[in-house]
């Protein structure tokens, strides 16, 4: 498929949780959108990558040394980041880094499915964001415009407690703000961003939210009916 | 040392920043912080932890199981837990959990150094947190109330640019505003958390925070002098 630039591209589908399928809601609502979205656009790739099971390594020194070096000559094309790294250890950052970067440049639309892990994004998506965020890497370096602005961004989150608006929680939520915050830095298009939540996921094990069992179905239904929709573009 | 309720402790240091202390702002002002703390504190024990170099690794699916189990049962006493373990998995992942969660709780000062990262906590410190915040950990099975309640926490954070109240940027902090409410919602009490910021730190390094280089310098001396006072207890 191409997009609206005429670029070809891919569902990349990141999963984070760190439960297996059968206990994740995310995994379950990722899973139901990349088959529904595959399905409609049978010409389009298709990548999928495990954060949680197939962990992204943490930057390491030389990943910030090279980086602050790239970001003191203004925006480095990603071809040309290699010749300026120095070292072993440099290297074997970038060669860890680039191709993470390459994929999230040429995805057509983005699938994450985050969980919230104490308030915000589990660390298994968080060293993605650590590591794909090299300077420069998502700005044009003519044009200074982002490389994301045609790029479809839908995060499938999960709640185990209610952080709605008017809700007693809304302002412990420090993941759909975030993500919000983190892909419009990077230039995604706000109308190109869509958030799907399933709230208070843990209604079932925990006593004290019990009573919110049946909002709890309530919200998984919508956001699985939200997720079918978007996938098939309706 | 004795806190105020008689129980013997140690000062918990923690660095999380993926450089080394040549380049970090947050290892420097953290070890300065260490250094006079332990001078005015010469029976203090003293532990360290580099969440950078030496990884806490990602909750397994064995965690969150273990974990669901554990909160049905409301809150179980820590030496309990391992009972609860069913399974090798499990038992690896609370051997790897347990540790922490003592060393949490048995400090006196807790200090911990964290740059902002994509304007957040870095991953480094995202998977101490993912794995430390085991159900009821951090609370007394008998009364309800957190046992962290007399623990003192010392934040040291640094920021390429400038977030502070009034500036552009405000609205991108998620990481003073996310530990405020990740210990808050610990039972860490609102007077023995301190948060001390060193802003712009990349003043020097991105062309378009040059302007501000001045401004860096200020920030960081006042962070250093607040780091000196607040370690020697003035």
């Amino acid at each position: 498929m191409t997009d609206i630039t005429g670029r070809q591209g891919f569902l990349l589908h990141l999963d984070s949780s760190a439960d297996d399928a059968a206990d994740s809601v995310t995994r379950r609502l990722t899973a139901r959108f990349a088959a529904v979205w595959r399905a409609h656009h049978e010409q389009a790739g298709y990548r999928y990558r495990d954060l949680a099971a197939d962990p992204v390594p943490l930057p390491a020194a030389a990943y910030a040394t090279l980086g602050r070096r790239v970001e003191r000559q203004g925006v480095v094309p990603l071809a040309a980041v290699a010749r300026l790294a120095r070292g072993a250890a440099e290297e074997r950052e970038w060669a860890l880094t680039r191709p993470l970067i390459e994929e999230l440049r040429g995805a057509h639309t983005v699938l994450l499915g985050v969980p919230m892990y104490n308030f915000t994004v589990p660390a298994a998506l968080k060293s993605w964001i650590d590591r794909v965020t090299f300077p420069g890497a998502f700005t044009a370096p003519e044009s200074g415009a982002s490389l994301l602005a045609g790029t479809r961004v839908v995060v499938v989150v999960a709640r185990g407690g209610g952080y709605g608006p008017g809700t007693p929680r809304e302002a412990y939520d420090f993941q759909v703000p975030y993500l919000r915050a983190y892909f419009g830095n990077l230039g995604v298009a706000e109308d190109r961003l869509r958030f799907i939540k399933a709230e208070l996921t843990r209604a079932g094990d925990i006593p004290a939210l019990t009573r919110f069992q049946d909002l709890a179905k309530e919200s998984l239904a919508a956001a699985q009916a939200e997720v079918s929709a978007l996938a098939a573009g309706r």
